[in-house]
């Protein structure tokens, strides 16, 4: 009988970061890495197959890497478990473990709409050959629809739009006000909307699609407000679902909406099983309360967390940042912690600090973005960050994760506002006007004078 | 008689920043600011009036945002002050002050060779007339030599290479084993040297200048190894001293190499005199050790931190950390606190981590950086982060910035590799291979596994 010291089913963010995070620390321990697809696409990279790798084959994680450190990758679908003997069983076959890791990751959530099951309706499946199958039908689509104008939906708006210029129409539907705003500031969605439409993209907002219509394949999208949209091509982006298949068919507990039960050491409730990554239940950093943050970059933090835990150095998930960004035509964006929007919702008192000024000084040097915002939102009682959001050069990237530090560390307007920050004209704001502390200064004398 | 609330003489980055800082929270104080040139240059962009902005005017800080805020510039300039009737004399007039800031800033270290006052031979001085003669002496030179291979000398050779292409022999003369070694790790020094090598410049390290010889103007520089080099201009980059002429007039205690002698609060020894920016004394964030930093974002820190003093809100200097960026040709380099030299230097036990990975995820897309690597240095003793240093695409520029917060909020290890990053394809690394985390999680094992 075989046996591996650890056994992670799912190769994606979760997984992955577990299997680096144990083979780095205990190069001889076996570790068995289980997926079901032939190869694991980026999958933050997916929207940019189409309009800027034009190749699924460039937007694959490259297995030397890992199996130059003794990962051992197995393409099989792993479905039962015994628990009892600590077997997982895949394609005929088994091997016993001594920890195991579930990181299955989600499954795109497919809403009920009638006529959702036509043809040529899409969600993005992070598999090469459903990606494949959306590149090769987007070559011949002329009303291209998208349902859902979150980071997926508007990043796969602006690619298509790359790819097809003036060939096509590309319209994007969204049920909230603006596009992105669960995660980002209103001001810079709306930002982000007016590069869509910079680049073609109509945008339907406070839309909802009731039905699909056509024979066979989809042709026309109908709206709540009775309006329809030609359509040959739809693109379903409207969230993810935890994927807890193998937790409900080998009893392990979990929850539908939020996903398998874990501690704050990834453990699930059953002995030597963890669990990790989309398919793990969720909570805030902030709030401390169940939270639907499904990220890669959450996933790759509670895969090191679970890989920590599963060697032996006890630590602790501290909850969900939710730190993104993005890059819409000429505009990128950054956003971590809390909204304005969600603060109001939580009824957390804050106080926002705000600054606008060049990514570059003097501003006279070539390719400055002028107006370049950061937003920072911090709490009336202690006066620590809990959310920053920024707009302007691709230089946000980095930027917003200053921010995510600065929320993770918990630091104050007053910390902030007093930070050293490198400067440099071809990099950076002025050093009497770099973002972050003018932001936070802005905060601290707003509190201040409360 | 004509009385401020706030008299400050000096409007670099230090008197700028109290400024503002003052007018922002007391809008009606009457702020008046001295300064002997005409016009600020932004000091940190006069290397690319030369090979970039090609005009001295465009490396000019805006008059208009403070005089918007109702700050009162003057060019004057200031010698004496009467510290009893707190009055500062200025073009034969005077005004009372009840604060007083001097931000007088640091003028060029000019090394004491013999030859140095021959024609032709420049120190770096922030005021746009002299900037000026400098650009026009460089249209017509073809052996240019640049003493010191500091931040000012490696920015200058660089742009006057861009300037000058093949017209001209450029080469820079450096005491140190390698350029810009007193700040940044040794093997990004290295890579920085390669840049200027490619763009034609001279290298000359482990070198001292000893003598300047030509007949009026320069046309020799002799260095101690006995080898000489054609010049006909000099550009002298060695460093700066603090200008202390004010204090040294009136008899406000100052330490000449030093500077002037400032508390915690940027108080001098004088009442209702502070005193911020090049022109103090300095001590490391890192030791408590007095320390050489003079840096245009230590400078409106401390700036900040007077302004803030003097309206009364009682935040303290925590020293200076050291944080840097630039750009060599297509390496942008950052650099936070402590490099392994200096932890030997200091007698800090350390552990460093390194990552080297892409700066886009998947690699496959267009203008990846693919080795950006960071070393980041933590103390064996608390585990805490003390130095970082990136090398690789422009977004090393905010990435350091991450290094100088974490170094500032006193992170260790752990906490850094465990944190929660934003990613995205376009703009960093991937969620499983961020240059922060996983140098840090090198760090974290070793550590671990002392």
């Amino acid at each position: 009988m075989e046996r591996a010291d650890v056994v992670i089913v799912g190769a994606s963010a979760a997984g992955l970061s577990a299997a680096l995070t144990i083979k780095r620390n205990k190069p001889d321990a076996k570790v068995v890495l289980f997926r079901k697809v032939e190869k694991t696409p980026v999958p933050c990279g997916i929207p940019y197959i189409y309009g800027t790798l034009k190749d699924v084959k460039k937007d694959i994680i490259p297995d030397e890497h890992f199996s130059s450190m003794g990962i051992d990758i197995r393409v099989a679908e792993v479905k039962k478990i015994d628990k009892e003997k600590k077997e997982v069983f895949y394609n005929g076959d088994s091997i016993n473990y001594n920890k195991l890791l579930i990181a299955t990751g989600s499954i795109p959530f497919v809403p009920p709409i009638e006529g959702i099951e036509l043809g040529n309706v899409y969600a993005i499946e992070k598999n090469p050959k459903d990606l494949q199958v959306i590149e090769d039908k987007l070559g011949g689509a002329t009303d291209i629809v998208i349902i859902g104008g979150g980071f997926i939906g508007v990043e796969m708006s602006e690619q298509i739009a790359k790819l097809k210029g003036d060939s096509a129409n590309i319209t994007i539907i969204e049920m909230l006000p603006h596009c992105l705003m669960a995660a980002i500031e209103e001001e810079f969605c709306i930002e982000a909307e007016e590069q869509l439409k910079k680049l073609g993209v109509n945008i339907f907002t406070n839309s909802q699609v009731v039905k699909l219509e056509g024979k066979d394949r989809v042709q026309k999208v109908i709206l709540k407000d009775g309006k329809w949209i030609k359509a040959d091509v739809v693109i379903i982006g409207v969230g993810a679902a935890p994927n807890v298949e193998i937790a409900q068919k080998n009893n392990i507990p979990f929850d539908k909406r939020g996903g398998i039960i874990v501690n704050r050491f990834m453990e699930t409730e059953v002995k030597d099983i963890y669990a990790a990554g989309d398919c793990v239940q969720k909570f805030s950093f902030i709030t401390g309360k169940p939270a639907g943050i499904r990220l890669a970059s959450v996933a790759a933090y509670e895969g090191i967390v679970a890989g920590n835990n599963i060697i032996g150095n006890r630590v602790e998930n501290k909850g969900a940042v939710g730190a993104f960004s993005t890059k819409i035509g000429d505009v990128a964006l950054g956003s971590a912690g809390f909204t304005r929007i969600s603060c109001e919702r939580e009824n957390i008192a804050y106080v926002a600090g705000e600054f606008v000024g060049p990514d570059k000084h003097p501003a006279t040097l070539p390719d400055t973005y002028k107006d370049m915002k950061a937003i920072l939102i911090f709490r009336k009682d202690n006066g620590k960050i809990i959310g920053g959001h920024i707009k302007g050069s691709s230089m946000a990237g980095e930027m917003v994760n200053i921010i995510a530090v600065a929320i993770q560390a918990g630091l104050t307007a007053e910390e902030l506002y007093l930070m050293q920050i490198a400067t440099h004209p071809l990099l950076t704001g002025s050093p009497i006007a770099h973002h972050i502390n003018r932001a936070a200064g802005d905060a601290y004398f707003k509190l201040k004078n409360l």
